[in-house]
């Protein structure tokens, strides 16, 4: 098993290719795909072998360090179209995270300051922004990690929701960073994951990721959420995100939304720990974030099996918006904010 | 396809055996179980054969009736003795859905009715007795369906949670039977079942009934209400009972009580359709209400297919309570009780 400081490798760069962990054959597999062209990361990106938001940014970044390397010996014109092209397929592949157009925003500007260059100095200096966008990522998780250990009380029983991990980072996780920080900082805890339909990123990766940990965790069915926090049995929640608004309202995984209400009916503190990257300041609410519906297929079954019948329709939105309103406070690697709301966040870029 | 009212039969007595619908096949396959025994029963009980609060309670009785057939030529202090081990069996099968106490303890009333006569007579009266519980909870699901369709407005869409249908009953079912009714009526309604993790009782069962009456159903995982209701997209929700206590308080399938938490949150309505023998006066809030825990393979996959890690613990409990607060009302056969209460319970057995 590929690993880095105890947790699985998401994806790394072998110097020729970017090789990913396929995410839809675990915990059952750990398969490496490799990607050697925008277009094949674009499709690893669709198709969630790779998925979370900070590492869907990797992966692009990557994508497009890939393509200036195919365009070495291209002439100047025809390498700055390819590479224009390569941003507008990786742009396109998937449409909530917003790290994915925060990475690929950095990579324009990192392609702009080599502008005249050679196509291997091109290439080379690509591959270098997206290799500090990777070590960066990994960075801002520890930071955020040491700053939102300091709202866990020993003992506590965490909740989380989908994959807000190593898996779904260049590394050490968003959420499970501040469990994991948690942890290191000598406090016990636990985790309950929820499963997270229809991917089941919680069952496989979150649940995986803490095994392999010796994290205490206990997997539950989405449904049984209210339940736990109706019986006592958790005492706080702590997810990731996909986009967070000027405002604070935050975009993840569909599911989200139903825990923050539930959180609050049971005066649980609600916490979404998540790098600057993934604040969007150019989208006032959450309303505006364009939300992905994505196939019925992953509805009606899951892998081989199907149960659903033939003939039902399918809804499928993969995620939801928390208002502001019902986040306890927003855990970044540059500093906490609490009840967020768009001063809050404005003060983070300041 | 074997179907009666156009819906399926979910059981039905042959003359010598009971025949229930396997529920874990379908809808992939429509196979019947028969049960000779009370242990047989009892097992398909517990196996989830046949689930659904008034459907436990029709098999039970005729896992009864079909232990003294089989002893009708026992002397009559075996026969007493064998008969109360079969009541024991059966009550052991499930603990949280009342209906199946109720039915065994009108059977129980019925042997006694019997009592000094031949194995043969004895046996024929249970038979009665099981067949009139069958017959009766047909009758209370249309009528509680009649009731309840007239708080459905015409062009609702109504979400639903697990299997409240014909196959939860013995017939035309609860929650969907008030949606059948409401059809029936002319209403243009259309249904939003959730899948129900663990077993999938809407995507299987409750999107397969829809489909086969083509009332509109459009199918989506647990996760995805929170964001319906938030977005618009729902206008009630409507949901079976697998235990009422004297308060109002609801057991249900796990799951229900985030739903009416929702609800709640979003000012729509919250109904529970159950027949009166699902109130349990002798209970006197849910905290008293006996939740199932179920076995871990449920949460770890489905099916022939496991995805969770091995080495994650689980939490499977099968129910949770939904307090009388978050009822909108409850739709009896006997009539509709708003805002249930003690009083408004008790009332219905005056």
């Amino acid at each position: 098993m590929s690993a880095r400081g105890g947790a699985v490798q998401t994806l790394y760069w072998t110097g020729k290719r970017l090789e990913l962990v396929d995410q839809r054959a675990l915990p059952q597999r750990l398969d490496y795909v490799a990607c050697a062209s925008a277009a094949e990361t674009a499709q690893a990106i669709r198709d969630m072998v790779v998925r979370g938001a900070p590492a869907i940014g990797c992966a692009a970044a990557f994508g497009i360090a890939l393509e200036a390397r195919r365009l070495t010996e291209a002439g100047s014109a025809a390498r700055a179209e390819a590479l224009q092209q390569a941003f507008a397929t990786l742009r396109a592949s998937r449409p909530t995270a917003v790290n994915l157009f925060w990475a690929l925003d950095r990579m324009q500007a990192a392609l702009a300051a080599v502008a005249g260059r050679s196509g291997a100095e091109v290439a080379a200096a690509l591959v270098v922004e997206a290799q500090s966008i990777t070590a960066e990522d990994i960075e801002c998780n520890r930071a955020m990690g040491r700053r939102g250990a300091a709202l866990v009380p020993d003992g506590a029983r965490i909740m989380t929701h989908c994959n807000a991990g190593a898996l779904a980072t260049a590394g050490y996780g968003t959420a499970l960073g501040v469990v994991r920080a948690a942890r290191d900082a000598g406090k016990r805890v636990s985790v309950i994951a929820n499963e997270t339909r229809p991917f089941q990123q919680g069952a496989r990766l979150t649940a995986w990721e803490m095994v392999q940990e010796r994290i205490p965790v206990t997997l539950v069915t989405d449904s049984m959420a209210g339940h736990l926090m109706q019986t006592g049995k958790v005492d706080l929640v702590v997810v990731g995100a996909d986009r967070v608004a000027a405002n604070g309202d935050v975009a993840n995984k569909i599911g989200t939304y139903t825990l923050a209400v539930l959180a609050a009916r049971h005066g649980l503190p609600f916490y979404v720990a998540a790098p600057c990257s993934t604040i969007d300041l150019a989208i006032a609410s959450g309303a505006a974030i364009p939300i992905e519906e994505r196939a019925a297929a992953e509805v009606t079954g899951f892998r081989g099996e199907r149960w659903a019948p033939e003939g039902v329709a399918v809804a499928n939105p993969a995620f939801d918006v928390t208002p502001a309103g019902l986040v306890s406070a927003l855990i970044t690697e540059r500093g906490i904010v609490s009840a967020p709301s768009a001063a809050g966040l404005r003060a983070l870029f300041d």
